[in-house]
């Protein structure tokens, strides 16, 4: 338990049963809920295409290999079969078809409050809060490292927004907390101050089975119930191209054996780590990505997977990574099509290159989110707070994105495609009449007050009653808004019994020395 | 010739050839291309709901009508066989359909430049610039009356940019110029400054031939070569509910009587002039949009027409109109669905209720942007510049807006989806292998020039580089980037014995006292 904090405990505990009334005074927010999108996903590949994306991948994996940097991982897919030169591993484009066939297409996720469960696939589009960034940046203090001070209050949002849905990696790294018990600080403030599904780290043994056994204890569960059904899950990356590193792969390992979900996304930049065509980033991550799975398939049969997609392109002068371009958005909506081709829950992100919350930011961040929308992506990351390509959390950023977030879930709500005789509201027309107004008539009253999206943080005043009111700019409102959220929060409740005994568990695992650092 | 503009007096003419020279100095923009959609729509209405939507305008038609304040517009729907009462003229459903199937599905428009000839139909998305604010704003200046001056900023700011193609309404309403004689001025600007697509506002008589007349002089064209194809247009709103206006009326009959495109774009902001749920509103604005249009095909059989939709919601709390909202975006999409049904061209739009050039603006801007893009609009009003609710003109936020622009023509280009052999990079991938980088291989070096999106705006440098840089944010750095383009702007060539007779007219119309104002 970290000391860094003393507002979070003073507020802890027995408080915790007027959090949802406390938390409606500042904003007015649209509810919790698992939006499903609709929408048929824009698919900018032919059958053709996507055949020959398939076939790109597959040869990739069994003319090129992927190199797992993991001796045990390795064992596994030589007693599999696969031909093995070193740490290359050579696969047979059956045997992956065969191991991505045993995933499910869809599965739960249940958290310690089970009213928070998620489904991780189907039409079900899921929000969480940006992860892993070393800085943070806000409108006061500006950009500085990552501490647990705000790492709480980045918590705090993620659990504050009804529209995300899990709190992912750490919305910022506290490089104020020493690397070998970080971990425990962290979980233990996202597991108490957060009710919802929760993300480990695959860095290392310690650390993964520490998350999973304080997950565990969150929720109040037997080892058995735990690994019963999906209660947490874990994000690893590859080292593209072609290589899955120890950790990552072990980490991932540990969750499927025991049914907690993996998300194996590759971070493929075009023209770095990738090729500078679409198609070729896209099958060499599609590669990377369906060969951890196949791995994950062959000691888990059945084992909750999904395929990310992070491939984006950068900045062919510079070398910097761009995101919400053109090409991350198509790349983005060709990974839908192969996710569906694949059977697979889909991961996409909501991104920006943008250093500050300005114009760029957001017209970055939709392009990326709304390439996520028309890919059927089931789980957006990073979708709250993003800035500088991931270096950067920024609260008013999160702010901000929430807002956008909620104009995607409300988009998403079928009553508002009705085409009923009440719908088509021909008797109010009648009535009102050519130049009338509709203001007034009994159809609009008896709908207003659910008809439209109403924002918390846009200003919809005209320019005279917005100046009046001090000529607040968006990026500033959020400022506003973040620091009234973050004063009138209060933790979800939690057992007093559990949460001394993650205490207890965090307090004796530090003394035992926490994790190695020597990865 | 207006007097306000000394500077445009100085540059036109003789330098003129060096214009697209000059131009590529400030940045380094997309090219001109008329982008083709290929997406497939996103359609929220089932087939059902297609035809739900298509009876309930049949129905106010036929069983409400439409007022028509216009006699010489009621004497032809009489002589087409509708029912009139006092200015209340009902439809039969099928002659609505019957003149509907006379619409052609589409056509071009060819401005004095046959190069920036348009297709108004097809999968073809076209652009255009902000269109009739009163009031201009800027970082510098701030909020303030439109006047000629910065009318001038803004024709060259449309002219400047490739990815717009169109110049629309008055980008601001130059109020020192007197109203009898501003339509004179304005054209005069906009046809020696641009050589796009113009627009006659539908504001009375003299205004709708004069414009013709100087289109016609512009572009060197006979009387008959006039007439023969279409070289401008026109955009007309009805006075919703149910109700058309005298000057839009005869406007538009005097267009389309001479072969020139009338766009039909009913206002219906639901929950004010329309009804408070979208199916309502849509319909509203279906019936009274499908009304001008029946009235077009009766008075001139197969003249070109468009169907616009600038259907959006009030907040409910304050009856300001919103946009760039989720229901926003639904009625844009189920126009699309609609315009698509009866075969018609489709108006969408660009915009926002955000005061000033911020986050709120671009994500309200990207949500309607991105809707005119899944609708399958084939011109977007409003593109660039709009800002309050379309009361402000900035030239920011036309930059800023510039910018999203060039994202989605580039989205839309299908090098960028290519799947062959080369495109999926097998070779470069198994040359760079496990680890490698792909910055320095052939495959790369032949193709990363025109590989990605080049941004003239976005800045994709690191923080600390921008902070060395000034740590300007988006808007700031669209205003340094407005002020360049006007200071190397020059126009573009035109025949000085065209400009002469076009300088000519404009002094004659102006002696004969310009056009009433007492509309």
């Amino acid at each position: 338990m970290t000391e860094a904090s003393p507002t979070r405990r003073r507020r802890a505990g027995g408080r915790a049963a007027g959090a949802a009334r406390a938390a409606a005074h500042v904003i007015d927010q649209q509810p919790w809920r698992l939006p499903r999108n609709n929408d048929r996903p824009t698919e900018p590949l032919t059958p053709e295409g996507v055949e020959a994306l398939h076939k790109g991948a597959m040869r990739i994996l069994s003319e090129i290999g992927i190199e797992f940097l993991n001796e045990e991982a390795v064992g596994y897919l030589r007693e599999a079969g696969c031909k093995v030169e070193g740490q290359n591993v050579f696969f047979d484009p059956e045997f992956v078809q065969e191991m991505v066939a045993r995933a499910p297409a869809s599965y739960t996720i249940t958290p310690r409050n089970p009213d928070r469960q998620l489904i991780m696939g189907e039409n079900v589009m899921l929000f969480g809060n940006v992860s892993s960034p070393p800085n943070a940046w806000d409108l006061e203090r500006g950009k500085r490292p990552g501490d647990m001070e705000t790492y709480v209050e980045f918590i705090k949002l993620t659990q504050y927004f009804n529209c995300i849905h899990f709190a992912g990696g750490y919305p910022v790294e506290p490089i104020d907390v020493h690397a070998s018990v970080r971990h425990l600080d962290c979980l233990f403030e996202k597991l108490t101050l957060t009710d919802k599904v929760a993300h480990a780290y695959s860095l290392g043994k310690e650390r993964v089975e520490d998350v999973m056994e304080m997950v565990r204890i969150a929720g109040g569960l037997t080892h058995e119930e735990f690994e019963a059904s999906p209660r947490m899950y874990t994000n690893i990356n590859s080292v593209s191209p072609l290589k899955h590193d120890f950790p990552m792969l072990d980490g991932a390992m540990r969750l499927a054996r025991r049914g907690q979900p993996v998300v194996v996304t590759p971070f493929t930049l075009a023209g770095a780590m990738a090729p500078v065509t679409l198609a070729g980033a896209v099958s060499l991550s599609l590669a990377e990505g369906l060969a951890a799975i196949a791995l994950l398939q062959w000691i888990a049969p059945g084992c909750p997977v999904a395929i990310g997609t992070f491939t984006s392109n950068v900045d062919m002068k510079s070398g910097a990574p761009a995101f919400g371009t053109p090409e991350y958005m198509r790349a983005t909506q060709m990974t839908g099509q192969m996710a569906r081709f694949y059977g697979l829950p889909m991961r996409a992100s909501g991104v920006c290159a943008a250093n500050v919350p300005d114009g760029q930011a957001m017209w970055e961040t939709s392009n990326s989110l709304w390439s996520a929308v028309q890919s059927g992506a089931n789980m957006v990351y990073h979708a709250a707070g993003w800035l500088e390509g991931g270096l950067i959390a920024s609260p008013e950023k999160f702010v901000m994105d929430c807002e956008v977030i909620q104009h995607i879930q409300r988009y998403f709500e079928p009553q508002m495609l009705g085409v009923t005789e009440d719908d088509l509201a021909f008797d109010a027309i009648n009535e009102v009449g050519p130049g009338g107004h509709f203001f007034g008539c009994q159809h609009t009253q008896d709908r207003y007050q659910e008809a439209f999206y109403g924002p918390f943080l846009s200003d919809w005043r005209n320019y005279e009653a917005w100046r009046l009111d001090g000529a607040v700019w968006t990026a500033e409102r959020a400022h506003k808004t973040y620091k009234a959220i973050l004063g009138e929060f209060e933790p979800p409740p939690m057992d007093i019994a559990i949460r001394d005994e993650l205490a207890d568990f965090v307090a004796r695992r530090k003394s035992e020395g926490g994790a190695p650092t020597d990865f």
